[in-house]
């Protein structure tokens, strides 16, 4: 049988690379944990034992403070010892191997990686490489898979909206180049969501993109129309000239979501957005700062999903 | 009333932003506070839980090892959770404003930021902008203030001298450009020290800089004339060329402080620094490693003043 | 007389700068020491309270992510707060001098410094300087010594060997740039191996390295003829090209350890490397990855051998 390796043998997570092909109520449970952590981060002293004396690293090969700071924040809340390892500035330059850098790491008795890549499958290959007791959290590997911000935003509508077997969900922009894209619609399927849409031009989708489930639409309008949520996509500065588009006042004229777009969606619906946003790009102001947005929760969800996951993978 | 935006509607200090506007019971609340971090940082175990579980973020925009160091050490022996951010190799640099970035962070449940950047006011429009369980201290903000050192000169004085009212205390230098001298200003003259002098060159103080309330001398000699107190300000490398000064060679001639014109002062005048020092530039070795000087316990007696100010602020 | 700088009155260790002069019985009571840290290495919480409250900051001033991340974890694993300064990015650029620098630190109460400088010599400089309480270990300082490694390598061989007295260790590759050789050579001297080798083309050699205790070899046949380890050191790229190396295709042709050359030396021999590897320039991956290689295990005993030095000079 070909056994998820994300998986443990009695079906426990061992690794976070992906949603795609974890099991609706792993999902379940994870953001049942994450429940829990959100008391913790409300209270006077926000600190449980979980991951004491354990070594998480953060791995960055591509440079992310924010991202790396909410998984920092998340393990130093769990008690765990974090080493932050930027790497394009560090062994890499000396010539050594991905694989001997984890190597390395391992022999000191490392009990976790948070991998952030430019290229698709790096946290794979270090998953695959690793001994069993080590565990792997893909933070972001070029355009594949970014799974722990597809679950806080998972983990996001929840609270928002209780359930997922009656939502209509548009997902708006560049979802070509979008790792968090992808992680959502893997999410929303699995999880039961009836209607997933996209709404972008043909130049910022990929290729048979209907074969992950979901809807294509090229306007706003058609495509807003029901949806219970709206997720807006970063606009890469580096996509607005040349091939892509055409400008970014252009693209902001089409699907920048203002608050006559947003009317089209139903009155109840929540906005979000993974950051760090374009004001005037991807989203006006009037609706970031406005009463549908859900932005600065889905943050502070993020650390309580991110101290779920960690905890699931290698507490004490 | 306009109130204090530092100060709760309780009096309590809620922002450390400048020491301008602030009562002397607090200054001196804080030197109190501060006295009894002096006995933490003499244990075997230099550490007291008071914001244990605190999440403190080191928002540094513009480059300070150093004042980053004293927070993160400060923080640590308080036993927060510390997390340092230069911002200008981050978000920033995709397109995110300051607010933004802030209010991300807040969500992360951030209990106090710590600031530093290269505008005036950044510290104050933080403040002005965050909910308000947060903290904000003002590390340095432009040529504004640098409250935290001004408060740190004045516990040094005060150990030293024991008592504010009888004093005489010449500040020497680059007045124009420097924060730390504004923070001494203000703080000298609430805490009632009835002579603060300035000593430079005309090209190297504010216009109209007497209704600070000090009184300006253009030569050591009849400045330093029984001063209790010489604080020596840096001179920044990139102002010794161009239309502000000839050379350091003719600044440390006539403004330099040597043994011959520490001399001119009380024979018990303490030498302070707020460091980095250029040696030759603006102090002669011999009086920087002199028995008058006191720079380095103004280091030590920094980490204490800021675990009084953060404990004061976000204390269990 | 004249004593060791790094032993106290009563022969215990004050700092660790070089290995050069140590007596036999600190370097066993270092070893013994690290083999208790083996096992906190290996609980479920890999924590000792020895180091609670201690300040200790690495003081790097030449980039190494690798050995600062050593130090890190085995500091953390001591509970001490660290502080990581990569000065080359800080009040060095100010005009500060070394030991202003290290002065302030000083002040700011620190326990330990690690020190890693280009300069041979920087830190024994600053242990001359610090006062009596405070703790120096020389992380390597350019060609002259880098006692922590060779410790580490010493310890590696101690468990898989046994005993040093009836030894034969052969180091191969660029002796005269390596200040891990250097340390090594004492070491093992030091500890009695009756028969040190060095292999190397000569421009890779110092002169007159057999005062040091070695025999001289310029060639894999003879010179790992016998050996019960065979210790490889790193190449560094900017070597492989000018005066001392025609190419790294030659190098390795005459001094790469593959499997044939290594079949040269005892069928028990360990294959050691300090890291980063260049494979297929100074080893194989046959050899590296192969049964008779440590060079993980080395990484590992190196978290404990720290842990045994730094909890020896400074703990509670």
């Amino acid at each position: 049988m070909n056994r998820n390796p994300q998986l443990n043998a009695d079906g426990n997570l061992r690794h976070l690379l992906t949603i795609d092909g974890l099991p609706r109520a792993l999902l379940t449970h994870i953001f049942d944990t994450a429940d829990g952590f959100i008391a913790v981060n409300e209270q006077e002293v926000r600190k449980v034992p979980l991951l004491r004396g354990k070594a998480i690293f953060n791995l960055f090969f591509e440079p992310s403070t924010r991202t790396r700071t909410t998984f920092e924040i998340a393990a130093k809340r769990l008690s765990a010892d974090v080493i932050n390892l930027n790497i394009s500035a560090s062994s890499q330059s000396k010539g050594e191997t991905l694989l001997d850098t984890v190597d390395n790491l391992a022999a000191m008795q490392a009990d976790m990686f948070i991998v952030r890549h430019a290229q698709s499958g790096a946290a794979h290959m270090i998953a695959r490489h690793v001994a069993p007791h080590i565990h792997v959290v893909n933070a972001g590997d070029g355009r594949h898979a970014h799974p722990t911000q597809g679950l806080l935003d998972m983990f996001t509508i929840r609270k928002y909206k209780g359930e997922f077997h009656n939502l209509c969900v548009a997902i708006v922009g560049d979802v070509l180049h979008s790792r968090v894209a992808r992680s959502q619609i893997h999410a929303l399927t699995t999880l039961g969501v009836p209607e997933v849409r996209v709404i972008a031009p043909k130049t910022l989708l990929p290729t048979a993109v209907e074969q992950m489930g979901v809807r294509v639409f090229h306007d706003m309008e058609s495509g807003l129309r029901n949806a219970d949520v709206v997720i807006i996509l970063r606009l890469q500065n580096e996509r607005m000239r040349g091939a892509h588009l055409p400008s970014a006042q252009e693209y902001f004229k089409y699907y920048g979501l203002t608050a006559e777009k947003l009317a089209y969606a139903r009155p109840d619906a929540i906005v979000m957005h993974p950051g760090p946003m374009n004001r005037g790009v991807e989203i006006d102001s009037s609706v970031a700062d406005g009463s549908q947005s859900v932005i600065l929760p889905q943050v502070t969800y993020g650390i309580a999903v991110r101290m779920a996951v960690m905890s699931m993978l290698a507490g004490n």
